[in-house]
């Protein structure tokens, strides 16, 4: 196993094991290491019950940053008061063992709300978790913190920006599954980058990035307590600082974006029970802001959803979704399309059903929204509603 | 069969048929007539999309009311420019043979998006749907409404609101079932009563009741494109004009408030695919606003309505939501309960799992939230989501 994913950018090490926090015996803890600190940038959930993880992070982010500890198979939420003394204990416990200090370490966890999360358990793992360390360890790192996801979530590229060492580039793990919802930082995503940037670049162009990616998928509507997305630069391609307002700026932020949308249809794609993805294209509207509520709602309209799952063209439901959202649209004109064909001109129009029906058996669902109301677009990705998301849910 | 439902206030007659607008042979055409013309109020669904046969009777609400014909298997909504020149032919027709004026006449429609509206169908059934009419068909009415509904939706009630003639009493039909969202008028509900009261206070008084009832239920957080309410009062009780301010006023309200209550949960009760009601109690919010929106997340939250489905007391789904809205909330002495039985105050409670899960079997699961901040309540109405709810919707 090469370098990838999330140790693609030079001097980060990965880590994945089966520490024993899930039920069955499967991976649920992961470290991620830089050999040198890290710049970091990071967005939050704005939900109001927090992670005791995540709150822990929020407090260290503007700090330099060595490691990131995750784990899988429990939230550590609204689990007793006094999982916050043991979040730190445990924090502790590892800066010891990295040699580091508790606020050069950042913390995420994901899984079931409300269950006491066994500290020991982790505390204890800790040293074999360090042991394994590696470069080549990427999707051991990108499994540990998988929960219902069927697939692991990495993706690595180039940005263009030359180093004195060596090019600057990108690498990235990410899970998702359930409790996806759009407007604001969903779910858990580490980006890396070996680039040479300051804190509040970092932090403008991941914002940015998220805006468009994270911040436009949903799997069910359901925010989570525990979301976060991650950015660490190391600085170890040696690049010229890359300052807002430049050209590298624009790359870098350009690749940061590509990167997060990669994920974030992944995790759209792999939502839980889906078997399709639906990507909502909104063209025409008054403003960024009407684009992106038009997109979501369509993305994650249960009925629109549903009628995906039986390949049907259910138009009305995009009509009916795109009308109830707060945003301008001249509907006596708006124009739908499916997987290419047009569907709505402000009348119903004569298409090849059979056709679109074979078009959307396919496993990516196109949806092409016209609003005729200005120049702005917005794109969201959402998953098919199947028999399958009320069973995994259910149990 | 006696009066009841929609024609139990004096001088309402019903009538309801199958006219051949649904694939299936069941009733899609009902007409409600009143003896004298009618007081009448009415909420619209705020969607941008709206059916043409809702934009007919938003036009005509103000004027007095003699009729309703409500049709279902077919929205009228998004079917063709042409459609708004049929429902003015349709109604000019039915004026015809009710010897009324157009403008006295309302119109509804549920049913598929998109689809052209057989009017002439439509048209050629009207005799017959006339020849129908009586007091005692107030059940044929309810059934021509229905479209996924598979229980048909009744109410009646007296007001201790005494006229010269006789006791003010209300009467009302409604369907539900699918598309069904808070924030706005929702589904068809069809309210009768023989109390004189003048246009703008009947309007207050249902404005007020849709508020806390229609308003607070949720199927599927998806908005229809042909929601509305309507309140008729046809004086019939001879009883002195109701005004606001008066005793009777607020008797009046209260009464309309029940009756739009019992409608709404039967509308959640019957959710396409729901086994189970969920009603949410929301206590100790900041402002009305805040209680409404926590309770209305949380009654629509696809995490928790699967988990009630499987008679789970995932309570972190219920904490999750209730953090995800615009709310003011203590969430370190936030307080829930599930059927009774408390299961967090700030901190997760021990309680007796086997008997919660065995609560959670029955069919109405109450979910009651004090989030600590101030005196303000809310309820709301929703139902789980099942395996049956996607297969409907998939089709």
């Amino acid at each position: 196993m090469e370098k990838g994913g999330i140790t693609y950018p030079e001097g980060f090490l990965a880590a994945g094991m089966c520490a024993g926090i899930k039920k069955k015996k499967e991976h649920d803890l992961s470290l991620l290491l830089s050999s040198v600190p890290c710049v970091a940038a990071a967005t939050f959930t704005t939900n109001r019950f927090k992670s005791y993880s995540l709150l822990w992070s929020r407090k260290n982010i503007k700090n330099p940053i060595r490691a990131v500890l995750v784990n899988s198979g429990n939230a550590n939420t609204c689990n007793g008061q006094e999982s916050r003394r043991n979040t730190d204990l445990l924090m502790g416990r590892l800066a010891g063992l990295l040699k580091a200090e508790k606020k050069e370490l950042l913390f995420a966890s994901t899984g079931t709300i409300g269950k006491k999360l066994p500290f020991q358990v982790i505390s204890d793992a800790l040293p074999e978790l360090m042991g394994r360390l590696g470069a080549a360890n990427h999707q051991e790192a990108a499994r540990g913190i998988m929960t219902t996801d069927l697939a692991m979530k990495e993706f690595h590229s180039g940005t263009g920006i030359k180093g004195r060492k060596k090019e600057v580039v990108m690498g990235a793990m990410a899970k998702g599954s359930g409790m996806i919802n759009p407007c604001m930082a969903t779910m858990l995503a580490f980006i890396t980058t070996d680039a040479v940037i300051g804190r509040e670049d970092l932090q403008e162009a991941l914002s940015g990035a998220v805006e468009d990616s994270f911040n436009m998928i949903t799997v069910d509507n359901d925010m989570s307590t525990n979301d976060m997305v991650v950015c660490l630069a190391n600085g170890q391609a040696g690049n010229p600082a890359i300052r807002k307002g430049s050209s590298d700026y624009s790359l870098f932020a350009s690749c940061l974006k590509d990167v997060c949308r990669q994920l974030a249809v992944k995790i759209a794609s792999d939502g839980e029970g889906a078997t399709k993805l639906i990507e909502v294209r909104v063209k025409g509207a008054w403003s960024s802001g009407d684009a992106r509520r038009i997109a979501r709602k369509i993305a994650g309209s249960n009925l629109f959803k549903s009628a995906v799952y039986g390949c049907m063209a259910n138009w009305g439901r995009i009509l009916s979704s795109a009308g109830s959202v707060r945003a301008r649209m001249d509907t006596s004109r708006t124009e739908v399309s499916i997987c290419g064909i047009k569907v709505f001109n402000g009348n119903p129009l004569d298409y090849n059903e059979p056709e679109l029906v074979s078009l959307m058996a396919g496993s990516r669902i196109e949806v092409c929204v016209d609003v005729k109301k200005g120049n702005f677009e917005a794109t969201g990705w959402g998953c098919d509603l199947t028999e399958q998301y009320v069973k995994i849910n259910k149990e």
